[in-house]
């Protein structure tokens, strides 16, 4: 709505619109047509949707798939070009089952030269956590069971609770120091490849002095007008990986380097803002280290599609602080 | 412990032993020795759990099967008989993954003759609930979603609550009157045929005005000492399934049959007792019914391990109230 003098008498597309309920924010917003697609059956209710809210003559429901599919044939036919993409794509830890994948393919057969994606950009953070509770909860209980030293099951406890990564609700205190951005993905530019494997490098400066057990991973997605600010040189050669966070001039890697919009309108799925579905995704260590304040903490993160099993992530996490380093791939499934 | 006299220098067995906690119970409570058995790769960890408590010479840690298996050969040898059955055997709803039928072969192959079986008893329940809260969450929310109908979805929303069983934590004012027994195992005397196929009639006269959602399963265990009461004749009838509940001449089938012993220890999982990671098992109606104070609810329940998958539970539900009447079958996996 924020966005409506954008969307008023333009065409729309909405991959993967599920119930539809953006798609009637943009027929409300005055779209003159929006396509409103879903791969799953949910299309069907989308239908009846919008039916109910007697949209029918502008918000036109289609069941099938955005991609060409040669096998299925059941890719949606759409006889014109758009002017706006809308999509709530996002998986957690922004790439887990996302639909980004479909909404470059509607991009790149659809938008108009000039058009509107939103949201447009979408950055994923991630940060080292601290988070007590959860570790005695798991871990420490079994020392003293009913007066039986259990010990013996701490090597299993920790492999339940620890082994991959878990879609958990923290708090801003849980969270160490500012976070590091992992990746930034610019909907206008990126490209399927792109996503295939995200590599950063981190470094972190603990504001405290605390236990660290983990690192805690999530996202923002920004909803930019059309006229987007020029993203500067080192921006693009820091995201495209051609230049490493460590040449770059003013790297810290902790704050955003594209100027945001004046227009942006923010999702966040911060812990430190309202919490949403998506949570945050945490890989906890087995073991937790003490971290002084001001102790720095660097390494690096390499979060990848499992060739035989697309939607599961791979999640590589280099880590060395205080003479100590080690390595933990785990896998979000 | 309330049962120390009965397993001082007694030989136990402990079925399905997991961490070993229940072992060690008996070895502190004076057993001469106990056989921890788990097919488990627990059973490793258990074993050290009993190194590390000083009780190897008592608590035996055996990794294989309590039923002969005449493909895999790793059932158990224990080469002498036992005077005591301890086992945490009860899943969900009693009888969901439940592993009596473990401690039925053990009872059958290596107690003696007036041992003892702890628990000793277990009583399924039955009642009627209202739960306006979940059916507004689930269901209601549907009709407005930001000034939008989306009423086409409460159908899908329907399935997507209520089409299987859950497990959840009710309270005690959820419960519209007093419960109906469904079974109760004697696992003295229980055969594993009789666990396939549960029936029973209930019968509710409703205590409140209130909307029925649907009904609550849970159940209690009793550690009753070796001297058990004798059945009465009507009870044995009436679970043997020879006398339906509406032949029994004091049928309202709402309190249990079988006196208490006074040396009866109970575990309970109701909903007006304090939470357990059993909770309560709940088989909801699409549509709620109103009710009246004292309107009869009555009906009769199934619950069957389906063949092709026998971790699977069967529930079906027959329903007549006030002219209305439905069946309803879910599933619990």
């Amino acid at each position: 709505m924020q966005h409506q003098k954008f969307i008023t008498d333009k065409v729309v597309i909405d991959v993967g619109c599920g119930t539809g309920v953006l798609s009637i924010f943009c027929a409300r917003a005055g779209a003159r047509r929006v396509y409103a697609v879903d791969a799953s059956l949910i299309a069907n209710q989308a239908k009846q949707v919008v039916e109910d809210n007697n949209l029918s003559d502008k918000v036109i429901v289609l069941h099938g798939r955005i991609e060409v599919c040669y096998s299925c044939f059941l890719d949606v036919e759409i006889e014109e070009t758009v002017d706006v993409i809308i999509s709530e794509w996002m998986g957690y830890m922004l790439v887990y089952e996302s639909m980004l994948e479909s909404v470059i393919f509607a991009r790149d057969k659809w938008l108009k030269p000039g058009g509107l994606i939103l949201p447009s950009h979408a950055s994923l953070y991630m940060a080292p956590v601290t988070n007590s509770e959860r570790y005695h909860q798991s871990i420490d209980f079994w020392h003293n069971v009913y007066g039986i030293k259990m010990s013996a099951l701490i090597p299993f406890a920790k492999l339940t609770a620890f082994e991959e990564p878990s879609v958990e609700t923290i708090k801003g205190e849980n969270v160490l120091t500012w976070p590091s951005l992992v990746t930034e993905v610019d909907c206008y530019t990126v490209r399927v490849q792109e996503l295939k494997t995200i590599t950063a490098k981190y470094e972190f400066s603990s504001m405290l002095q605390a236990p660290l057990h983990g690192f805690a991973f999530w996202f923002d997605v920004e909803f930019n007008g059309p006229e987007l600010p020029v993203l500067n040189y080192y921006y693009n050669q820091l995201t495209s990986g051609s230049l490493s966070q460590d040449q770059h001039p003013h790297s810290s890697g902790h704050l955003r380097k594209r100027p945001k919009s004046e227009e942006a309108v923010i999702l966040s799925t911060a812990p430190e803002d309202a919490p949403t579905h998506w949570q945050q995704t945490l890989v906890y260590m087995f073991d937790p280290i003490q971290l002084e304040e001001g102790q720095i903490v660097e390494g690096s993160v390499t979060i990848s599609q499992r060739e035989e099993h697309s939607r599961f992530l791979n999640i590589r996490l280099e880590f060395n602080s205080g003479g100590r380093s080690f390595e933990k791939v785990s896998v979000l499934r």
